[in-house]
């Protein structure tokens, strides 16, 4: 079944595998005559390639992005954006001594049940590397929603707890988001993570991490009841992230806790225009967006490639240990951020190409 | 945009209003020569319809089921199964007041912004009514599935949390779930709930609650990488649920604090079979199933309609207040717990199908 | 696989067996706002049920339509519209002679082979009675190409020619195609198909036929290159119609005898707006329409339902012989005029949606 | 809307234009485990390229594709499979001259009109260069049903008709179909086609023509009524082609001359198994494969570009002049031959998928 493509209208599917000769996507949908080059997806790309910092993977890719097709003389044409960025830095022999064992917490075991073959190189297909894609794609989708509707609105994700470290919203700084290596807006917690991170390494382990992501202009009215509305577009959209295990809008879990009469968001005129005196809801309602702030959050779970020895078997079905050595995300959350905006700008510019 | 439909292969498509005529919904992709009459639905109909409890709406509602299409001399024909339920207990003259008024926390504004219009009668087409048909969906679901693997699947939802009263995970006891009116696995906690239900209503609110729903039984291989992982479309379909703004598998939103070391689900050899000495991941890994038990938790916001005065605004833009009268739910996540059974089901008969 | 929906943003799905309690569709995708009633479908119900003259089928059936759902008020509220028609005259012990054996040419075999169960009471699914419900969702379509487009939007079907007796172009009279049996507008032609249809009763056997569909003032821009292209959507539509075999676009089969330097369509200014100097190529270039009469036709082979005795098999693999007794409509293809109107006219609702 | 995909389960969306810098399709649904290389497509794309004899365009294209991603050690991996082709002879300056104006018969105008920009090299994505990727999407297709059915399964397609000069269907030979220049069975109608051809290029003109595709082998079963009917899914694929303005299905347009006693293909029983005694149905009853052969034919129009001065217009809606100088196909629908069995090929690998 077809089921590497995301989208109604503003829609795109990815191909390749982590250690093949590219990876690329098709977009389709993208309404003719906006303007497009590689200068628009390439900065968002920079942000979640690898090698960035000593908190990362040191794997080097320079995720260069090259159009294919659907855009002539600088503007889309209505026709499918083909996208390609081709492998370079893929050192297959590190992986040869995982060849016939399943890694844990990894896609490995199950890859092999479901297909009966894998390509084991740096996970094939299941590698988050597939995820410049999704950015290359939201970089796209940015340009629908400007388009479309003004370019005022604004997603942006920001990485609020790894670990436990949590950070605290009254230092939040938007600017700071893109000035310290965890696309962090408290820049008083970044010593901690720091230390953090350092000891995970230390420790031959990893670390989670939760990310939300803000909307803010979008227009209410976006989503579609009964199965295709917003917040279940978007849960579905951050859950095909790797590693991904939990989404929220709004108070989230944490609405479990409030009192039925303040969650509500009590509702008022302001300049003349209706308002809410809170927004506890993620600027979601019944499914269609309101106008408010869409936030959500999701949680990635500690990067499962650990230094440390585990248990597991092979496609013999012999018991064996197996420990990752070399190249890999202590908190793969970090990169995730860039990866999370995407999914909203995807999911947000295909609900307002189905409204508009 | 058709989007009251889910589901790829075992597929069901919704229709009907709080106070219509009727309810009703297709299922399409049910295999042929599967047994089915009402009676294999009508049970899991009751017991999410109103009125059976002191802890739940007073709307008295039978619910009951006719098959109209798609069965033939007791069997599927493999042709679309329609259903419906006609309305007994609409009492339209109760909305009457609410006609014109936007009742914070519901979708009535944002259904007024998308649509220009709306059935006031009980949130119309917004209304938790719409659930009933998804309760029959994934009761002719349980079908599918028994028949293609076999009747050892079992998908069991429960209340685990309501407000900030969570079960104690020790008392778990499956057999009290249907003993009790809170669907609820730990016996000690129901006077705690009782009680905190009473209050709420005397205090003209209402609360939140948490549900878990497990599946065993599920093979390994169901899920289909990179856009409609198990887990993604288990996400989407949760977060389709009226008023549920959270969802996790597994571990969940606590994986952040795990250790990456424990996280991992390491792997050994059980009665010459592949096992897991954990289940941190929920039964998904890469969005495949593992064979474990699949487990996945959601979140249902304290109930909107409350009968405390609260703020609002109406059609003509002036500011007023509304109070919710009448027969409503003060914890709405009670009667939710069929309803994600249900949407578990449906998934997880989608992917066999597509798998097998 | 859910198969029994067309369209992709004004979708219909249709259910119901010939000879089930009753047949319905959900029309999904409807903007809001738009007068809907049952008066605006009956009319063109009343067109194609059976019994109208002695030239087709003596089944008696009312054909009343009921909306269930999506009407508020007297307008579309933006939800999916349910229909319903329920099944009178039933008949079921005409068809008991016919249980074990295989009509051929109809689907009784593929049925039974693909599903290994089938409703063989007057052919259960595979009944030309599902194509009322195309028709209702034909008249829905309507009104939306109405209010989207305006109320000069014309889409007119008409039986061109029965057995080897093809109208005359030149007599074409649009005003008389509603004033005979037949849909017929070369009022001359009549009396001799009144004859070959006479004859074809007496001689136990049935005639094909062919149907052409006119939609003017459909505006150009429809269609979406390269898969979802206006004229492939027409074919598809048009060959879902029970004992279709062919389908043709502006010249169609005809072009293959034209020489290129005319088949072309040459272009001019009139009246200061782009205009053809001819219509060869049916309104539709490259997948889209030009703004020209979309015009098609299709072919319907002879009812395969006749009284003469035919060579057949048996489900258990014997030989034997069939003969149809009864109400059969000696020539199917004069109802399937109103059956490819309402084809015509949801295939453009869809791509109206998609475009505006 | 995304437009550039076809096929539900086995499912191939292109993308590139005539003189981009290359054209591509991703394949998703192919199942894991079948041995695939570009060896098994490049023969297929050798018989569709241009410049193979004097009755083609004379544009030089290597064709040469190559497997960017889900093919490992060999093997399909059930992950998309992407595919390129490099454009070569791309000679832009040729088209400068028709920069502004619309060519009569081609999708210039409405591209036009619905985009409102075009790539006007070549026809952009509107050139039948687009159909080298179906044809590559039809080799995989093959290796597919012959995985999935068996090597036995084959699909041929055939030129039965050039202007009005029609094959004897009595001389059908098909080990002649790939012995000259135009896919002909009939050896003996060549040369007459040969000087069809000259003198329509001599004339400045072009020529029509029909073409025939076969699958034998094919087992009953496919095809999902009532909306995915074999036939219906046949008449888009090939509708979709370029140039195509017909489809039909066995006797096709035919069976309106036919009697109703002959044309309902009587069965028997023939050693032990189910045997029909004629194919007037080409092989689909109620929208299922019978087991017989499938016979369908599609038309194409004569090749819109022809060097006789025609009358247009330009974006500037004044009218004009244009005439096609260079390289063209006098007769497109030679070429389209391997193109209406890649077709074929992938609507019944889509099919297969969905049943087996």
């Amino acid at each position: 079944m077809s089921s590497n493509s995301i989208g109604k209208i503003f829609s795109f599917s990815t191909w390749g595998e982590s250690h093949g000769k590219a990876i690329g996507c098709i977009i389709d949908g993208v309404p003719s005559n906006i303007e497009l080059s590689e200068k628009d997806i390439q900065p968002y790309l920079d942000l979640r390639k690898p090698g960035q910092s000593k908190y990362t993977t040191q794997r080097k890719e320079d995720d260069k992005v090259e159009i294919l097709s659907g855009v002539f003389d600088g503007k889309t044409t209505g026709h499918p954006i083909s996208l390609i960025i081709y492998n370079n830095d893929q050192r297959s022999k590190d992986y040869s001594d995982i060849k016939d064992k399943f890694r844990p917490g990894h896609a490995d075991f199950t890859y092999w049940k479901k297909y009966g073959i894998r390509d084991y190189r740096g996970g094939g297909r299941s590698s988050a590397r597939e995820t410049a894609m999704r950015v290359a794609a939201g970089a796209v989708a940015r340009k629908v929603i400007w388009k479309k509707i003004n370019n005022k609105v604004k997603i942006t994700g920001a990485l609020i707890q790894i670990g436990n470290s949590k950070i605290n919203y009254d230092n939040w700084n938007e600017s700071h988001i893109h000035e310290n290596d965890f696309f962090c807006p408290d820049e008083k917690i970044i010593p901690i993570w720091q230390d953090l991170i350092t000891q995970a390494r230390k420790d031959g382990s990893s670390l989670g991490a939760i990310i939300e992501v803000r909307a803010s202009g979008v227009p209410a009215g976006l989503g579609e009841p009964i199965y295709d509305k917003l917040d279940s577009d978007i849960a579905k959209a951050l859950m095909t992230i790797n590693a991904v295990k939990g989404v929220e809008i709004g108070n989230g879990f944490g609405s479990v806790n409030e009192d039925g009469k303040t969650n509500v968001d009590e509702m008022n005129i302001k300049d003349g225009k209706p308002a809410f005196l809170s927004n506890n809801n993620g600027g979601i309602l019944g499914g269609i967006s309101s106008g408010q702030d869409i936030i959500c959050r999701f949680v990635v779970k500690p990067t499962s490639s650990i230094s440390t020895e585990r248990k597991t078997i092979d496609i013999n079905l012999q018991e064996t240990t197996i420990s990752t050595k070399g190249r890999h995300d202590p908190c793969v959350g970090i990169r995730a951020v860039p990866v999370g905006e995407a999914m909203i700008a995807t999911t947000i510019a295909d609900h307002i190409l189905r409204f508009l």
